[in-house]
C-alpha cells in the first residue's frame, strides 16, 4: 500500500510539547505548569468576552445557522471582517477580500497553498512559526529563512532578505505582533519591509493573528498600511485578541486596494480552493458582526494590562537567572523568546535537553527554542496567571541554580 | 505577481448553483425553491435533534472548551466516534484510528492529500461528488472515472474498475449512501468492490457522509465491515445524519485492523498534515460524545420516514413528467438522479440549458447532470419540506409540457 512516500522532517509546536508532556509521570503531570504554548485559556485571567459567547449561544440557538456557509464565508461575516480591519487602513476593503478560515492556521495553509508553483521559494523568518515549514513541505514549496535580530527588537535582517530574495521569490511572511519574539514593529520597519516586498516584487503575508496585542512603546500597524505599494495577504483571527483558539474563527484577506496580486483568475483560484476547505462552523460566523461590533474597550484593556503585568514578570524573574538572558524586553503578543547560556550549566547539552530536564525535575514545560528555529534559546508564553507564572520561573531559577557550575564561590539561588 | 500558475478547471456544485441563483431577478430569488444542494436545514421538517443542541450549547457556555484541541481532535471526541463506529463493525476500532475534521470536505481533502504521489490516480465514480475532482487537481492526483450503472441500481461497474486500474492506483472512493444517486448498496456488492480494490492493492476511500440515511430495501452497510480484508479509510459527519451541516465536525478513519496502510509513518505524516488543518470548534467536539450517546432513535426514525416519504413523492411526480425518467428509486441519501429525454423538448439544448430555463421561468433550480459527470440528466434533492417539493415539481412539469413538442396531438399538462 502506498502513502505518498511523503516525507515531512518539521518539528512540530504541538509535537515537542507532546513529547515533553509524555516524560512526566501522572503524579507531576497533573501539576505541570506549561508555558509552552499560546494558548491561554487555560488561566482564569484570561477569558472571553461575555458578549462574545452570548452571540454565539444566540446565533446557535436560532437554528438558523445550522446549514451550510458558502466556503468563503457568511456575507455578513465577510463585511463585518471587513469594516473591522478597514478601521485601522487608510481605505476600504471590499467585503469580496475576506475569506472567513477555520482559525488562522487554515488562513496560513490557504496563503501557501495558492502561492505554491513549481520552484517557488517563501521567506520566512527565524524564530519563526514552524506551521509555515510544515505547510511549505506538503505543498512543495522551499522555504528560505531570514534572521530576526534579538539585538534590534527583533527587526527583520533586510539585507538578508536582499540577499535570500530571487526570481523565484513569492513572498515573505512577516508576523507580527511577533510569535515567538514578542516585538512590535514600528511603522517606518514595516515601511521599509514593504519597500524591499515592492522591489523584488513579492507579497508579504502578514500574520496578524496577535493584532491589537500591543502593550509597548510602539502601537500595532497592520501590514496593510502599506497595501497600496504592495500586495498583502492579511492572516488573522479571533483566538488571540477574544481568547477563543478553539472556535477556529480565522481569515485570510486580499489586502491589495491596487489589485496588484488579486485578479479574476486568482479570485476564482481561491474561491475554488475554498470549497476543499473546510471552514468554520456557520453559527459562530454568524456571531462574528456582533462579536466585532459589541466587545467594550474594557475587556480588551483588561488584556492588554494582563499581558503588560506578566511580560514585565517575565522579564523581571528571567533577569534573575545568570543563564538565562532576554535581549530586548517583549512589547506585544503572548510569548517571547530568551536566550540560554549553556557554558554556564554543567550537565545541560543544549535547549532540548534543558527543556526535557526542566520538565522531569520541576514539572515546568518551557519550548526549546530549537522548534522555533533558534537553538540554545527557549520560547516562554507569558499569557499565564501571574502566580502560575512566577511559581513556574522560580522553578526554573532553582532548576538552573541546581545544573550551574559554582559562581563566586556560591551555588546559593 | 505569480499566483501558481494553476488552473483548475473542475465546475463546482456550490459554483453551478451560485451561477443559477445570480441568473434570478430580485423579485424571484425570494421565492426560489432550490432543490439543488443537499442541505435541507432551509426546511422546518428537518431541523436537528434538541439534545445536539443542548449539548453544544452546554460545553459552549462551560468555559472550558475555548482553547486549542490536539489537532487530530480532542481525546473524548476520537474514542466517541470510535464507538459509535465500531457498533457496526465485526472488530473493534481504535480511538487513534480517528481524526476529528471540518465536516466531510476536510476529510475528502485529506484522504486525497495523504494519498497524493506523483503519478498517482484515484478512481471516482460518475456520477459522483466534484469535490474529489476538485482536490485531486489542487494535490495533483489524476483522477480516472468509473460508471455508476443505472439499470443496476447504480451499481458500480466493476469491469470499468478492473479496465482503469493500473500499478499508480492508489484509491478507489465509494459513495454509499450514494450522492447524487440514492442509492444504498447491498453486503454483496460492497463486498466485491472489497475485492476487486484488495486484487489491485488499493485503498477503499469509503464516503459515508450519508450513513445510516437508508430507507429503503437495502439496510446501510459501513465499507469498514471488509476492513480486514482491504483498507478503508471511513469518511464522515454529523452533517446529514444530524441535520447540522453548518456544524462542520466530520471524522476521518482508518478502518484498517489488520494494518495494511497505517503504520508509523502514516500514522505520523497524518498527524503532521492534521497540524496544518483548522478542524472544527473545540467546543463543538467536547459535544459530540453526549451528541452520538444520547441522541434518541425517534430522531432517526422521524428523519427517515419524512426522508421515504419525499423520495416517494419525488419518484411520483417525475413518472408524470414524460421528458423526465427516474431508473431506480432511491433508497437513501438526499438526492436522486434523473434522466433528461432531450429529443421531446423543442427549445432545450442540453441539461444546462434546462436548469437556467427552469430557473428563470419557474423559480425552481435543479443541479445540471453534468456538474456531477452526467450530461443531460438532473441531480434533484428530494430533503426538502414536502408541500415545497410537490410545489417545484409540478412547476417543472408545467415547463416540460411548455416545452414540449406536441404528443399525441396534444400540449395538456
Amino acid at each position: 500500500m502506498e502513502n505518498g512516500g511523503m516525507k515531512i522532517e518539521t518539528p512540530t509546536i504541538k509535537g515537542i510539547l507532546g513529547l515533553l508532556m509524555a516524560s512526566l509521570d501522572d503524579e507531576k503531570r497533573t501539576r505541570v505548569i506549561s508555558l509552552g504554548m499560546g494558548d491561554p485559556t487555560s488561566f482564569s485571567c484570561f477569558t472571553t468576552a461575555s458578549v462574545a459567547e452570548d452571540a454565539v449561544v444566540d446565533t446557535l440557538v436560532s437554528n438558523k445557522f445550522n446549514g451550510y456557509s458558502p466556503t468563503v464565508g457568511l456575507p455578513q461575516t465577510r463585511s463585518a471582517i471587513c469594516e473591522y480591519l478597514s478601521i485601522n487602513l487608510p481605505y476600504k476593503l471590499s467585503p469580496d477580500d475576506v475569506y472567513v478560515t477555520a482559525g488562522c492556521t487554515q488562513a496560513i495553509e490557504v496563503a501557501i497553498s495558492i502561492l505554491a508553483s513549481p520552484n517557488a521559494n517563501i521567506l520566512v523568518p527565524r524564530p519563526g512559526f514552524p506551521i509555515y515549514e510544515l505547510c511549505a513541505a506538503f505543498r512543495n514549496v522551499e522555504i528560505r529563512h531570514f534572521d530576526l535580530l534579538p539585538e534590534n527588537g527583533w527587526e527583520v535582517d533586510l539585507d538578508a532578505v536582499d540577499a535570500l530574495a530571487d526570481q523565484n521569490t513569492v513572498a515573505i511572511v512577516i508576523i507580527n505582533p511577533g510569535n515567538p519574539c514578542g516585538n512590535v514593529y514600528s511603522y517606518q520597519h514595516l515601511k521599509k519591509i514593504a519597500e524591499t516586498a515592492k522591489k523584488h516584487k513579492i507579497v508579504v503575508i502578514a500574520d496578524e493573528v496577535y493584532g491589537h496585542l500591543a502593550f509597548g512603546a510602539n502601537p500595532f500597524v497592520p501590514m496593510g498600511v502599506f497595501g497600496s505599494m504592495v500586495p498583502v495577504l492579511t492572516l488573522g483571527s479571533l483566538s488571540k485578541r477574544w481568547i477563543v483558539p478553539g472556535w477556529r474563527l480565522g481569515w485570510f484577506v486580499t489586502t491589495d486596494p491596487n489589485a496588484m496580486f488579486k485578479n479574476a483568475k486568482t479570485v476564482e483560484l481561491l474561491k475554488k480552493y475554498f470549497d476543499i476547505c473546510g471552514g468554520p462552523a456557520t453559527f459562530i460566523q454568524a456571531a462574528v458582526p456582533r462579536i466585532l461590533k459589541e466587545t467594550g474597550e474594557a475587556f480588551f484593556t483588561r488584556t492588554l494590562s494582563t499581558l503588560k503585568h506578566t511580560s514585565d514578570l517575565c522579564v523581571k524573574k528571567i533577569n534573575e537567572i545568570p543563564c538565562l538572558t532576554c535581549p530586548t524586553k517583549p512589547q506585544g503578543s503572548m510569548a517571547m523568546m530568551a536566550k540560554l547560556n549553556i557554558s554556564l550549566l554543567k550537565d545541560i547539552k543544549d535547549d532540548i535537553d534543558f527543556c526535557f530536564k526542566l520538565a522531569k525535575e520541576e514539572s515546568v514545560i518551557l519550548l526549546p527554542g530549537l522548534t522555533v528555529g533558534l537553538k540554545n534559546w527557549v520560547r516562554i508564553t507569558f499569557a499565564a496567571e501571574p502566580s502560575s507564572l512566577e511559581e513556574a520561573l522560580e522553578m526554573v531559577k532553582s532548576f538552573c541554580y541546581r545544573h550551574s557550575y559554582e559562581q563566586n564561590g556560591t551555588v546559593d539561588p
